[in-house]
């Protein structure tokens, strides 16, 4: 899909800040600036320019001293870089507060996310609207994923539901999972799971408040 | 407030997965279980026992070999570290969909958060209730903070509110902020921040998907 050779060589660490630098970018495009230099990107950002010129060294050296990035092409780079060159399909799993929140997230279409449906196990709430057209039955997932390629699942249930809800979608082909059910959830299948979690949110500052 | 000497040396990419195996070893104390090795609390938590050892290496050799930690007494260990012996003081500001959804998340008193109470900028939804107590206005923020000691700020409005009001109540003395708005913020005060951001998260799952 992308061919640029140095997309492996990319650390892990580097990938959030791609996407904040895309996502700064972007509203500095929407103001009719041009040309930025990593020094005025790092200040809207929030960091310093010695970390934005090593990310983006891993796109070649086609800032210009004294003059900067040119806007427009680092957006296409990174976006290229980061997969949104393509629309991706994503369904969430669980209609509640949660879940109708991330439905009705602007970001969504947006990014090249395509919002396909959402489902939940309670029969009550199925076949209401909840920011993703009608709640599916959670009992028609697998016929859903069969018919339908879906590339990220989102999990917003009940922790006690996540885990089984996560290994019949990974075992249905799903490629990936964002996990915002308060569990350690694990997979066998070879999917990209990642965890958003309130609770260990809140401990990372209880520990840094506490020293 | 916390006098392990070791604390001020753990990295802090280790401090999320403290967290995680608190929550683990909260589960398998709840199921009656008093000992486990490095091995099985490994596999409980989808990592690999070299990681735990390393990671819990910073609490001493409590560990016994061939019969492993003791459950109580690291998960004490583990809530002193994380500071989780006293009660953190919480407010959300922003009672749309996924402020409400994180005020009636089970795990605030679990873990010793408090939450004191929710703000809105909204005229319509002051007084109501969106699970902690009847939200109020964001007009009364700097006064509810001079008579309140809070620790702790979640902000959950629109991208356009958020900064001014990270501002605020750093400005107003609270230490910490947890971040959901959908922008990059920051701060002059020198307060935690962090954020929680799904259009990153997605853009991660891109990044990996497209490989």
């Amino acid at each position: 899909m992308n061919n640029s050779p140095k997309k492996s060589s990319i650390p892990a660490a580097t990938v959030p800040r791609l996407s904040q630098y895309l996502r700064k970018l972007q509203e500095i495009q929407s103001r009719g600036t041009e040309k930025i230099s990593s020094r005025q990107l790092a200040i809207e950002v929030g960091t310093n320019p010695a970390q934005i010129r090593k990310d983006l060294s891993y796109f070649g050296e086609f800032g210009i001293r004294g003059v900067g990035y040119d806007v427009d092409n680092l957006i296409a780079e990174l976006k290229k870089c980061l997969g949104l060159g393509r629309s991706w399909n994503v369904i969430i799993i669980g209609s509640g507060k949660l879940g109708t929140a991330l439905a009705l997230y602007r970001g969504f279409e947006w990014q090249g996310f395509n919002l396909m449906g959402m489902f939940d196990a309670d029969p009550k709430v199925v076949g209401k609207t909840r920011g993703a057209g009608p709640v599916m039955s959670v009992d028609k997932l697998e016929k859903f994923l069969a018919g339908n390629e879906v590339h990220i699942a989102i999990v917003t249930t009940p922790a006690a539901a996540a885990q089984s809800l996560i290994d019949r979608v990974t075992k249905a082909g799903v490629p990936s999972v964002l996990n915002f059910a308060p569990i350690r959830a694990t997979t066998d299948e070879p999917a990209i799971l990642r965890q958003v979690d309130l609770s260990t949110e809140l401990m990372i500052l209880s520990f840094y408040l506490d020293q």
